[in-house]
């Protein structure tokens, strides 16, 4: 059984129970709106020690960041401001004291940042490696919440950062060079937190979700769930400097936003992300109504057998 | 640094923070009041494998059912009720497949009994053992939260079942008595729920929190957060079938709800408990003025060198 399997397994199983007013897995966080407008949104992500980091590579600091990183980036991607976590962590004799201490302060540096309070969680021992888990909660106008399923043919899709760079600095750190600028990206990801914020305000914004597993395969959720296809022009995602097209498509671990928009005000949107940002939204393509996923090089449909990431 | 000591160095480090409306942390769950007369209470426990649980000695399903239990406990504590829940899991090769559907068979019949949504999480491979993180949140009319702070001097003390019966059975599973029904207590906890949305609903119960690492710790958690001292009546703690009295007082996880009531009120609110529960409410001391934890027996003060459960 694979992962989404399993998770196809359990949205089965689970579906008879009564939601509580909380609406259905499927997107990068369950929502649960409020009574006066606002929603809460929910996510949580596991980080376990030799799948998804090496303790050789990475510092306990860059690794409490991560940890808070990769899920705010989740509260980004639907719209939402995160206001608080809670933490829950496993460590081994051999990781407690000063690399403890030096993990919290990473996880307290980037929770400072983004003004998400620590509410709760656990510390327990490991007998096998470090384990951590964060729960991070946001909150939104519930009318801005941005949905995997609200992608429309004709949309254009963007992404909100070069890609490729986690992903090239996996293979350094797994080739040995910790050192690269590529490495310490893929240890130490920037979650976009403002600008998830910033597009959720935008109606023209249709759907959004963040990279976690690469172009190539999280765009499938946004086909999925909006029961729409997609062309992607090659000749236009953005590389990021030391990486190849490939990794840029397939790597996992950017966290950067993918959306799309309403075609009609997307050269305003982009030329606005750009004003405010500093940075572009780059368009990488557009929603089509029939299903699937077509590569395009110049125009010219291209097979590739181009898949997501693969963890350690 | 402790357990105890590292929460203490996370809560210096985050007191700056803001708190977007969160209540701090220091009860069995961080509370959000919403805006409309009720609160969201929140509640995160991570259970690793040889730490938490041996594998050998207990069923995937049983095993799912008490991942979810230690946390609706910590909810039913506050008085709420849980509307939904996170489940993070990590699982090696060896504990994917069967094993896993058994493992949520028996998560998913306590959220039917107990009426949780279950809404997000996620699942990954592990290297090194089974590792599992619950989120749950409950709902709860914001006056009727109980908090460890809320104890009185003259409250009565009581907890609402027999005690040591995880503790015995914890000592059953490491000598290799795995068919006993102490060992059965112990993997398969059931949580207070009903009873502690019933106790929420009473202005006469005070302090209240679940008994997991046992009394002789958990009622300090009271006495420190209100600020006061307790007396233990031994004669009088309710010791479960095969258990003996340091088990009772000692033990972890037997999930019991520990709460102070009003004096004046607390006879008539122990026989509404039995008349709605056909189980009593076990009276088992006081609270006094004078901080520190006082153990009696028949009157006379004991010199008890008692503390709360190491897990294996």
């Amino acid at each position: 059984m694979t992962e989404f399997g399993f998770i196809d397994h359990i949205r089965r199983t689970f579906a008879a129970l009564p939601t509580n007013g909380f609406e259905g897995i499927g997107d990068d966080c369950a929502v649960l709106p409020l009574g006066d407008g606002d929603a809460l949104v929910f996510t949580a992500d596991l980080l376990v020690e030799g799948v998804h980091f090496l303790r050789h590579a990475t510092s306990a600091r860059d690794l409490g960041a991560k940890a808070l990183a990769v899920n705010l980036s989740d509260v980004a991607a639907m719209g939402a401001r995160p206001v608080a976590t809670l933490l829950s962590i496993a460590l081994p004799s051999d990781a407690t004291g000063d690399w403890a201490k030096a993990f919290m302060e990473g996880y307290r540096e980037l929770s400072e940042r983004y003004g998400a309070a620590l509410v709760g969680g656990d510390t327990t021992a490991s007998k096998n490696g470090i384990t951590i888990n964060v729960t991070a909660i946001g909150r939104v106008a519930a009318g801005r919440i941005k949905r995997r399923s609200a992608a429309r043919p004709g949309d254009r899709i963007f992404v909100a950062g070069r890609l490729g760079a986690s992903g090239a600095g996996l293979r350094d750190l797994l080739d040995g060079r910790l050192e690269t600028p590529l490495a310490d990206a893929h240890r130490r990801p920037e979650p976009q937190v403002a600008e998830g914020i910033w597009l959720g305000e935008h109606p023209e914004v249709h759907a959004m979700m963040d990279l976690s597993d690469g172009l190539a395969s999280d765009i499938g959720h946004i086909l999925d769930q909006s029961g729409v296809g997609a062309e992607i022009d090659l000749e236009t995602i953005p590389v990021a400097a030391g990486a190849d097209l490939r990794t840029a498509a397939c790597g996992g671990e950017d966290y950067k936003l993918l959306l799309t928009a309403d075609a009609k005000a997307a050269d305003t949107l982009a030329a606005a992300f750009e004003a405010r940002f500093g940075a572009p939204l780059y368009p990488v393509g557009r929603i089509v109504a029939r299903p699937g996923l077509t590569w395009l090089h110049d125009g010219m449909v291209q097979e590739l057998d181009w898949h997501g990431f693969e963890h350690y």
